[in-house]
């Protein structure tokens, strides 16, 4: 494909000399016929090295480079470059007669079923959507159009999701929350009722575990991003468009507004509200309610601004207490002296 | 169902008029032929503005609501009556002929298999038991009565599991423990050649891993609940009737008491002792044994009061930097002074 | 089995009298037919206790068992004496029929492949591979040599594995990496359309994830071992001979290098480098480079020394509060007194 044609499509000027173009890499390892771009700006030094045929990039660095398509975001007209020359995952079409699937199930005939798929009864799954290799999709679930349910995702029962939505491998919807009842003989079961709802234009990545409501349902707002191995306890309410990145836990009950960002690894209590905007740093722990746009950090959760000054000072800490004990010792002194 | 009959079947006091209750539902979502429950009193306001036909509470606040069922423990008397409207998860029944069944596995009549599942040499499964899709039961594994393996687990062999287990999608047990030797030509695996007990009533939830002991057994006790995402390594013991929330992780040789409490995502190091009683709060990190009834927090772990007053010095930090810093100053001029 | 015949096996001297060993075991539980080891220090007091009929210990405690096998490196060489009494996982041999196999992919006719495993199309697997049962092998993954493949393993389309490689169940490998670029309607997929390489050597644990690069390669390098729940993300490289322990989290496009150590729940933010040797402390949060061969501890990470001693004051904190407060008023009280 000619630069001049990927130029065209994504409506971007090119500067500098048009050129055959045969795949997409990183500025690092990016051959001559190859294109590339630069958003983070910890690589700019890498446009002096770089062999690419030609670079996405903003305007204050096109004379750097050979050849430039001049972007004022270059990441995300990458992205959709990258999308020219990417294979789709999965070869298999049609509706293999070694899945497993229930009489009363209304499947699209446009749907991909793969082999050792189990669909129960009930089940509804709308127009091109595919369901890989081992994955288990209970009772009265329904999935929307244009949807992909990667290899061995268990769905349980009644979970709802909407259309192009994407569910890695691994992952877990519809199990059930976590609830027991403190009974004279020990801990008793709360049976979870609740449903797993998972909006338009969600994407959910590998092994991530999202508990059914105890009544009524766990919710996942249109647009929302959730990352691997995240752990989303029983009627948690996400809004939309969050970002929730890797290994993060939401205890049950929370309710996340619009376009919240979770940091990998964060832990989020019970029964909180964290309004729209919010964002959190890695690994940190919230346990109380957080006002929307507010960004915070550490555990417990302070303003972000805040844990940034405090972290500078938890490696002065022993440096601190020598400091003290030095200065009480001088005021001790100088007390007895005042007094002579 | 009458209230009434459920006020009987409970065996709670009705106070108020009698109606026909269809479901169950929080305070919130709850409509006028449903049944709710308050037992957090974050929820008290609610209380107000239900539309629930009637209320699971304490004598207390019974007069605040047109029916009411008089408990002394509300969530408790609530989940049974939750019971009642639950639907079981799996309509599948039988043993489908879509399993691989080694010839030499023993299983009761009564046991449902679904398509997909595989059952190894020597296998035991008890009465009732249900083995979801996409299962793997490895040789001489053991499987009590009323236990329930939901879809994509896998129980790697010689793993024996008591009665009225629960085991939820995608968990692992019997995966081998992380254990390697410094040979001179670099890290040699321990052969992990022990297994995974689970004794009766334990439920552990999705996603969640147990390694099989390096030698003898990891075990967790009767009655036990954990969580998703938990990591429970080689030859840990888990006492009786313990709590261990989300994305928890528990390294070798540790042994936790009966009644543990370890709340989400906390750490603790291998070969340790948690005495009866124990609780840490969430996102913790234990070094050290901790000796029976005691709450820790924080990393690493201290007594909870401790960590609770450090924790609100930690935002104060750079305040107290500056003060110390300006003591220093005002003391330095009191020296000279006094000096003088 | 003889002693005698271990102790030539292993290559070490035998002190006191030959007997016949049927098993191995830990010093608690050994019988005094099964041979045991001491390695941790912390065992120390076992030996006067054990059963064990024989034990793998250094010199110094030669003189507490009735029969002892000297070595300079106990867990090492008991490593290799229970190689021999293990058991292997898994009794099928041979392709199943219930398997899905695609026309174009090239099997080493000494393989397993057992039911329910979906092989895709070009996929290429080498001699004396087992692949457990419900696993997913996308497009062109090429596994080499003498790898085991445990149940519900879903490797996606691309993914290179080298040989002597164990992946514990559950395991996903090729995931798409979570990049997304913010356009105007929204969050936009960046398409993810990079590969995992993993060397020769590497065990990686069960329900772990490592996402594909976006662009090029996720790797991990030859003789690391990766424990169990851990996420890697798109474009990290990780050294040979590394440890990184259950629960970790690397960011999008960190270097690690060779023999580097992470223990449990560490995270690490993206585009860092982490030098050969690097040791990260339990929980730790990394948000900067790391020279070679330094430890580090806490979050942010610092100094492992300093993170001890920083750990130490923690608890003191609210004193510390205390003290300021009441320097600051005797340092008032004395500036008055100097000033009159």
């Amino acid at each position: 494909m000619l630069l001049s044609e990927i130029a065209k499509y994504l409506n971007l000027e090119l500067k500098g000399e048009d050129k055959e173009i045969r795949g997409v890499n990183t500025l690092e390892a990016a051959k001559k016929d190859e294109l590339s771009f630069l958003a983070n700006p910890k690589y700019v030094p890498h446009l002096k090295t770089t062999k690419a045929g030609a670079v996405v990039v903003s305007s204050e660095f096109a004379s750097q480079v050979s050849s430039a398509l001049i972007s004022s975001n270059p990441y995300f007209d990458f992205a959709r470059v990258v999308q020219l020359f990417a294979r789709p995952q999965g070869t298999f079409r049609g509706i293999s007669e070694l899945a497993f699937i229930h009489s009363t199930a209304q499947i699209d005939p446009t749907v991909t079923v793969y082999p050792f798929v189990y669909i129960g009864e009930g089940v509804k799954i709308g127009a091109n959507t595919v369901i890989f290799s081992g994955s288990y999709i209970g009772e009265r679930v329904e999935i929307g159009e244009q949807c992909t349910i990667y290899p061995n995702v268990s769905l349980l029962c009644d979970t709802k999701i909407g259309n192009n939505v994407i569910i890695h491998a691994g992952t877990v919807l519809g199990s059930d929350g976590f609830g027991f009842a403190q009974g004279q003989s020990g801990l008793e079961k709360f049976p979870q009722i609740g449903k797993v709802v998972v909006e338009d234009n969600v994407e959910i990545g590998a092994n991530t575990t999202i508990d059914r409501a105890a009544i009524g349902e766990t919710k996942i707002g249109a647009g929302t991003k959730i990352d691997n191995l995240v752990q989303i306890a029983h009627n948690v309410q996400v809004g939309e468009n969050s970002i929730i990145v890797a290994q993060v836990g939401i205890s049950g009950s929370t309710v996340l507004g619009k376009q919240v960002i979770l940091g990998g690894q964060v832990g989020i209590a019970g029964h909180l509200h964290l309004g729209d905007g919010c964002r959190v740093a890695a690994q940190s722990g919230v346990g109380k309610d957080i006002p929307p746009q507010t960004d915070v950090g550490g555990t417990p959760s302070m303003p972000h601004k805040t844990f940034l000054r405090s972290s500078l000072i938890l490696p002065k800490l022993p440096e601190l207490y020598k400091k003290i004990k030095k200065l009480e010792e001088k005021v001790k002194e100088l007390e007895t002296k005042v007094q002579e």
